[in-house]
């Protein structure tokens, strides 16, 4: 299996390629699309075909290269079976199923919380892609897009924290430079949920006050559109 | 073994976090001095007392975390043999050396080059640390601090490319947002040095035309002083 954790440094957005080296098969989960140029390197330098992108939700922050590297790959796009509005994908992920890729096994799961479409993809039992589930030591907001903490809270311990504690957790940002954790040091340390109630963890997400994301006004249309950004109305 | 890669999104810096989980040690190579709560934290969390911190040659864009990090856990600060000028190190690693932490083994290579004090650290024959000898498809560049591109070639070809094809390579800097890579894939793909002869190699790096790095004048000369602000002069 080739895993690379790729990084862009505006949106602060980790993409991730997955590949099975025999089956030459490769997906980009949460691709950006100023970042496409680097993907497309990359996938031709390991030989790879890219079979699928895959979002963990419908992104607020960037916009998704899913339709760039459709254009230049005939990749197919998967976004997650509750997206709602969405026009332009290949097909709709459901809770509990699984992609295959070579010897690859990618399961999807939805994780309702930081919006209603999020979804998390256990990777090979080895580790876990949490989008914005849940991030190193912290975990994504719930003020847009259909957020509820409660929501959240319940996905992250119903289907992160059920996972072995030695599970590698990749998340889709991370604004401190942390690349990656486990499920058992999130547990453990994550300041919002180590010993956390569910009502501490709904009054901390209501009080974030945080400012609205700059790029919300376009991201989420053009992600609506698998970020076609011809087609955009 | 614990093994983290951390990012400082101001200089584009990773710092690693080494250490053996048995015998609580840990290493810091690299460290930003904007980071050092972030990399306490971390610490601390692990229960890891920090041994030494490491550099892989004296930085010129940015503040080692060396000093601050001694001061609050009594670490000792390692720098390369071939660092000049340097005050208040607790020691200089000569090529060839090996640093035990419990079951780990660092090897120092010395690698001049993008500087002429520039080391490599093989980690228990998993991976190595690049710092600014090697990024992902790219090299630091060669024209300050008594840098030397046939050297740097050299150096590369010697240390680095003679290691198994599938070592890991985790480099001081990335600026595209790659994570890491192989020694194989920089053989291959490294744009300055893949089927390049020296002399091409040094035409490529003695063409660059880079700007000055923003702050290498307040930087080199404190970590001159391993990041201690109160005696730099």
């Amino acid at each position: 299996m080739i895993f690379r954790q790729l990084f862009d440094n505006e949106s602060f957005t980790y993409t991730y390629l997955i590949a099975d080296q025999q089956a030459k098969k490769a997906i980009l989960v949460d691709p950006v699309i100023t970042q496409v140029e680097r993907d497309l390197r990359l996938l031709a330098e390991f030989d790879l075909t890219l079979s699928h992108t895959l979002e963990t939700h419908i992104h607020a922050d960037h916009i998704t290269g899913a339709h760039a590297l459709r254009q230049q790959t005939n990749c197919k796009i998967i976004v997650p079976a509750n997206a709602t509005e969405i026009h332009g994908e290949d097909k709709k992920i459901q809770h509990a199923e699984v992609l295959k890729l070579g010897h690859i096994n990618i399961t999807a799961l939805a994780t309702p919380g930081h919006t209603d479409d999020s979804m998390i993809y256990v990777v090979n039992k080895h580790c876990v892609l949490t989008g914005d589930t849940l991030f190193v030591r912290g975990c994504g907001r719930t003020d847009f897009q259909h957020g509820d903490p409660g929501q959240l809270y319940d996905s992250i311990q119903m289907h992160l924290f059920s996972l072995p504690d030695d599970t590698l957790v990749y998340p889709g940002h991370d604004y401190n430079g942390h690349t990656h954790s486990t499920v058992g040091e999130e547990k453990q340390w994550n300041p919002r949920l180590a010993e956390r109630t569910r009502e501490e963890f709904i009054s901390i997400m209501e009080n974030l006050n945080l400012p609205t994301p700059k790029k919300i006004k376009e991201s989420v249309p053009a992600n609506r559109y698998c970020g076609n950004l011809d087609v955009v109305p």
